[in-house]
């Protein structure tokens, strides 16, 4: 096996696990040259974004909105129903990020920060 | 310099590369040994999860109610407002990502899904 | 004329102000029987009522999301966006007053109090 | 017994009539009266209100949130928590209601019609 192909394989791995352990920024990247490329960035206010979040919020409701108590893990769900699940929580997060984003704030950091802070404030009564 | 120094610097390097580029997985995996510490487990349920974050989308919201039209960037916000939104940011982003793990939902893998389905449906009428 | 005309014509004003002044007791009653004409009783616990809702402050947020700052009175709105406004309203309004109901709240009662409490929250510095 | 008498008596009964059957018109004008008499008519504009009422839909969902799901009735709910409710649900409601004014919607003649085109979507399969 020459050295070439030993590089290919590393960089599929890495771009494998990239994929599986998508970042806060890359999204934010994403997301900023999605709204770039279709002049969308006027409507991106922070008031029109988080309205538009609150209704994506409304819409990942109404997928539970009927079914009493879920469990966890979704048992007896049809794979549709998880794979509208998975758009809607998508759909939340991707205006969240850019809600974070024309405001200036890094979610990444201020999460990590939070769950610092959170942390501090419930302290654990046992050790794992 | 010693092979050790740049050992010692590069794993610098790569862990304030990381804290910058906070991933979905890394934070999940936070909110899991949190959950896990302080048995709250037994309160994650789906739709509580949803609800708690509900809750948080209505601290977010308070932030700006008053404000009027609120410019990118949040110009003449205190630097203390700016804070408190990071954290309400955080609170929504925190809730999503548990709500996503115990629906087990990969959600990093669905928004990035996500954004692919929007170029189709939304397709870029110039190149950037 | 005689008195019965004069009666008829008095119902019918009663009637038509009836109309222009519904009360959250009308509206209560009706929805109940709604559900009870349609066997939706089961489906109308406090929890699923209560996501119903914030399904339908989605969809109302939706209707203001790129809009940026709205004038009162909606200047300029098309009379069919007026419409659909007023039927996400009435959504939220009436998942809310059922929600009061299955949780045995006396919504109208509550609310008349609430603003007592707020009057006394809020002093205010002039009479009108 | 005078006619003085009956009538007294009359206009005590329609008085309590009046504070069980709270309408949306008395409501909606206590509201307009409460924001003058402060001066924040400039703050009522339409979106503002909407986030408020989002603010409030999360408190109201606070309630809900570590619960599970939740009986008709809240049976062995604490008075407190269920006066704290009674709260949230009004808060809910009289945003709803300025926010309606504000645009010029009649909310009641609104819902009114909501219920009927509610019937006519989902016919009743029987009478009741």
């Amino acid at each position: 096996m020459g050295g070439g192909e030993a590089a290919a394989e590393e960089t599929q791995v890495t771009a494998q696990e990239k994929e599986t352990n998508v970042s806060l920024k890359d999204l934010s990247k994403k997301l900023d040259e999605f709204a770039k490329a279709r002049d969308w960035e006027p409507y991106h206010s922070p008031r029109n974004l988080l309205l538009a979040m609150v209704g994506e919020v409304g819409e990942l409701s109404e997928i539970f909105q009927w079914r009493g108590e879920v469990a966890k893990g979704l048992p007896n769900w049809e794979e549709s129903d998880k794979e509208h699940l998975g758009e809607e929580l998508s759909d939340v997060l991707l205006y969240l990020i850019r809600l974070s984003d024309v405001c200036g704030i890094d979610l990444g950091e201020a999460a990590t920060k939070k769950i610092v802070k959170n942390a501090i404030k419930y302290p654990a009564p046992k050790l794992v």
